[in-house]
């Protein structure tokens, strides 16, 4: 029975939220492959893990009969969210941009899971090769060809973190999703629709794709 | 007299910090120019900032009167730290890289203080040609000609933020600071070390042509 790690990062709810929207058209088509599977939910908006701190670091590379208590207890809070992604055949993450990268909750989350000898620089890494879909929505779009190309630091770092876990990266990205809200943007309502209909389609595409490579 | 912003975001102390000793070297020379002049500190290791959050965010752009009082409460704090911004002539900033980018305090700082139409996106911005220096270390060596070249996203990332706030930004950035702590690293001992001189050279001259600058 899969397992399905799913992370939401955006600070709005179900309903304001693009990237939860599009998380929902995969998790309804996921559940549907795996009505017995499991599903871990974790709102890093609603519940955000600590910060890396100079203890949760090097308690990290220290023999753990050497900690001191403070070491141990910051090491076990990383190592909790470790197993969590360790135990997940397919990981989905919402990963809104603001201020042209991901949120402070998203990278405080990575910074814990992200330890060299056991998820990174190790042959031996469980999560290696695991399937990661990044949902990558943004307000304006970046795309090649955009005025704001260069500025597109959530699928750029995003890959090079992914990457250096050796798990299988793949993103989609609703665009746009401000064109509603914000009156200078009204000629772009038709593209940000588009987009949406693209990104709900692709989540619930992939998910489906994920479950039959999950089964065979 | 001039005021200068000093942010820190290493986890490690004063001793065991490669962007906090060149800062150091910044400050003292500073100091020398400036002794009658005002250092804010900010350390957000030590005292992170909050997330954004949903609440923070949308009161920025709304009329201050129709404020929940959560959302003025969250609109509070934000408004704090973008006053201590604009009151300053100058700003430092250790930024050691993370897993290739800024640690989380820093990006939550960030996303507080960016705010259109106050910091961000207005002509009127009391940020705008602001001095920022950011003290850029990192394990590695990032360089252009470097296998790691692409996987930079500190310098790159902070380019484009103090892009859109009109700043005016340099970088200081001694590398390979895991040299003498890493034993596949030990080759590197003299570049590290030369890295490290050139920095805290370069950190002490750039406040002095700062104060230079602020007294014409």
């Amino acid at each position: 029975m899969a397992t399905l790690l799913h992370i939401d990062s955006s600070v709005f709810p179900t309903g304001a939220s693009a990237s939860r929207a599009v998380a929902d058209a995969f998790l309804t088509s996921w559940k549907e492959q795996h009505p017995e599977g499991t599903v871990i939910h974790r709102d890093l908006s609603a519940n955000p893990v600590a910060h890396i701190t100079a203890d949760a670091h090097t308690a990290g590379f220290a023999d753990p009969a050497t900690h001191t208590p403070e070491q141990a207890a910051a090491f076990a809070e990383r190592v909790k969210l470790i197993e969590e992604l360790e135990q997940a055949d397919a990981v989905l993450i919402g990963a809104p941009m603001y201020n042209f990268t991901i949120p402070s909750t998203l990278k405080a989350w990575l910074d814990n899971v992200i330890l060299i000898g056991r998820t990174a620089g190790t042959e031996d890494a469980k999560v290696k090769g695991t399937p990661v879909t990044v949902i990558a929505s943004r307000g304006g779009a970046y795309g090649p060809g955009t005025p704001r190309e260069g500025s597109e630091y959530v699928q750029n770092y995003l890959s090079a973190v992914f990457t250096t876990l050796a798990m299988e990266v793949e993103f989609i990205v609703p665009e746009l999703t401000m064109a509603p809200r914000n009156p200078a943007m009204s000629d772009l309502i038709p593209l940000y629709e588009a987009s949406r209909e693209r990104a709900l389609g692709d989540a619930a595409t992939k998910a489906k794709e994920l479950a039959e490579h999950l089964a065979a």
